[in-house]
């Protein structure tokens, strides 16, 4: 008998239908002799109504209460399914993150799990009954409800199946997994069936969407496998687990695109020891979140220092980048929303020599330039035109031949 | 320095700006030197926008888990409320019932209050802050959330009242107080500035809407003393308190009148011992909540029996009579949908003999029959056809000169 944690983002318990739908497709894994324990999101859109309802009816917005408000969500949703859960005759009891025992930092909005104690899930499971925990919710150590943050109903299920001892960490999404490329983008990608964290890791750097990155973190760092796959198709999705030695790894697994950067350049910067630690500190008060970061000397002994920030930065890291001019003795100060960031993945990429050169090749062939790389040790990264990313994401998929297993 | 606690009603709250209004009134009663506590209900209609959410999702809707859906909505206003207090710079902080410490028992949907344990809201009022209690809602002694019915968040205010030895319980509504008479059917009806326990609790049962009454039955059993106002005027409204020995009692205070109700009449059974017993045990079983009850023997031996019951259980006492026909010897079951009744209200009656002459004249006055009537000490209820009920509120209402104080 396996124990199998299950998650179900808003997608898939967005109507009363698809809650049927869901519990229908537990009772069948219960008759099939396995426990399950169930986390669930808030359905549809409804985190989204509730920010918008505390923003028509408060400016200040505490976290404390914005915690309270938000898990209201995934409270509804967990009766719900338990109701359909017990229309298909299996027994379950929902749970607050509170009642199951997840203990977090008193860091509101976005809180850390600290501990899951999870004494009642157990006490359920004894019973024969699926515990259907709320997602993204936890209790404080100052005993306040806490929100996880987005995404946070995958860091609640793999805390859940670290603390349970699962054997697996489903996470059912509206995607069948993960995927070589965005299929909208390559329609020869093809579905991953396996992933190591790393990689997986680096492809939610690089704008791949599912699942959260900060779950997959935790999985990674409690050692609980994750099986990305579908709750509309219910066919087996990615694997992503720890990388297995004794296995040849696939010298690229992706290749993904994010349009959600933009970039400023601060020109003509003497290079002066300081200058950078000057801008960037400027930013960081400003909360700006800057991705990469790049910075080329020039013969004259000036610098142009760019860096990317997300789109709904760019203002502000414009705004504080120009008035810091006159102190860096900056040139001038440029904003571009145009770019879009292109990237290979593979944990192979290691061992393989010329990788670099390839992609570089590949996208002077389609004539595109490259005007910021980015490398980690199984990614590689370049800035580009947005208006020819999706192009360049065709010709490496192509390159490297990921149509093919 | 006053404690008052304060609770909102779910039009009081319904909406963004209402909130920021509430939050204003709370905040100038801070100011005033006052510490206040608040149970606030679910936003405008949202209780039934849950229900109806279940009811799309589920067919058996557990009690359990319908408990812990129809909670979310005041975990949604109360935390909304707070933010809009921070907006108005008044500290307050939200909690949840079973985070205010009210247990109650197990009975799901309608559980009753055992304990205020309360230990966070005293810490929350000796920090400055006013507490924001969910309504209608606590915690089980299995540790399960539960709901403590519709009306639910009066009774959690009258709760907290008591157990904070609050000096007043102030309903908020969206009436100004207790009415003589519905003013939409009697427009010189007048706002009545005290009532006893008992007469609010008779007018509760004949049909006066606000407040719930199991609340008033519980501030009588605490010696709560209410205070029913208006939320939209913020005028003085009603108290609700104790009999005062030394006031003399208003004779009569309130006409009241309810269209709820239907006529069951089952005739001519045999004058045997056990008849009524049989026929009200067969509609108990079937949890019809009979309300008058009405038997005239004839000289031939033979008896009527005529009961009321909502109108939503209409059908089924009539099949449960009709199929009870032979068993009790019965010639006729009627069902009759077009009565209503008119009571009568006032704690002086019990000293002041010919009420119910006085009554009984004006209604034949104006050509009103009476169908059926029934008495308590302080309450006389008639039975007429639903057609001329508010011609006879009228009457009485002048008869018994209410509209002069």
């Amino acid at each position: 008998m396996a124990l199998v944690v299950m998650k179900f983002g808003g997608t898939s318990v967005g109507d009363a239908e698809r809650m049927r739908t869901v519990a229908d497709y537990i009772g069948r894994t219960v008759r099939r002799g396995n426990q399950v324990v169930v986390a669930v999101s808030a359905m549809g859109k409804e985190t989204d109504d509730l920010l918008h309802l505390a923003t028509q009816v408060s400016v200040s917005r505490p976290g404390r209460e914005m915690d309270m408000l938000i898990t209201a969500g995934e409270r509804k949703a967990m009766a719900l399914l338990c109701m359909a859960l017990h229309d298909a005759g299996v027994p379950s009891e929902s749970f607050t993150g509170s009642q199951a025992g997840i203990i977090t930092d008193t860091d509101h909005t976005r809180a850390k799990i600290l501990d899951v104690r999870g004494d009642r899930l157990r006490e359920a499971l004894a019973q024969g009954k699926v515990p259907v925990v709320g997602g993204a919710q936890g209790v404080s150590t100052g005993r306040d409800v806490t929100f996880l943050g987005r995404g946070g109903t995958d860091t609640t299920a793999v805390a859940l199946a670290r603390a349970l001892d699962a054997d697996s960490c489903e996470i059912y999404t509206d995607v069948s997994g993960v995927f070589t490329a965005d299929p909208r983008i390559v329609p020869e990608a093809r579905r991953l069936k396996r992933l190591n964290f790393e990689e997986m890791l680096e492809m939610c750097t690089a704008g791949c969407p599912k699942p959260a990155m900060r779950s997959v973190e935790f999985a990674r760092n409690h050692h609980v496998r994750l099986h990305v796959r579908s709750a509309f198709t219910w066919e087996p999705g990615t694997w992503i687990e720890e990388e297995d030695p004794e296995l040849e790894q696939a010298m690229i697994s992706a290749v993904t695109s994010d349009s959600s950067e933009a970039k400023v350049t601060v020109a003509g910067v003497p290079d002066h020891p300081g200058v950078a630690a000057r801008l960037f500190r400027a930013l960081a008060d400003h909360s700006i979140n800057v991705d990469m970061i790049e910075q080329n000397v020039s013969l004259q002994g000036t610098t142009d220092i760019s860096f990317t920030v997300p789109h709904e930065d760019l203002a502000t890291a414009e705004e504080v980048s120009s008035s810091l001019m006159g102190a860096i003795e900056a040139t001038e100060v440029l904003a571009d929303p145009d770019i879009a960031t292109v990237s290979i993945i593979g944990a192979g990429m290691k061992t393989h020599p010329g990788i670099s050169a390839t992609m570089f090749e590949t996208l002077a062939a389609e004539g595109i330039n490259i005007e910021m790389i980015s490398t980690s040790s199984i990614r590689l990264t370049c800035v580009v035109r947005a208006d020819v990313v999706d192009k360049a994401v065709v010709a490496l998929h192509r390159a490297f031949n990921l149509e093919n297993e």
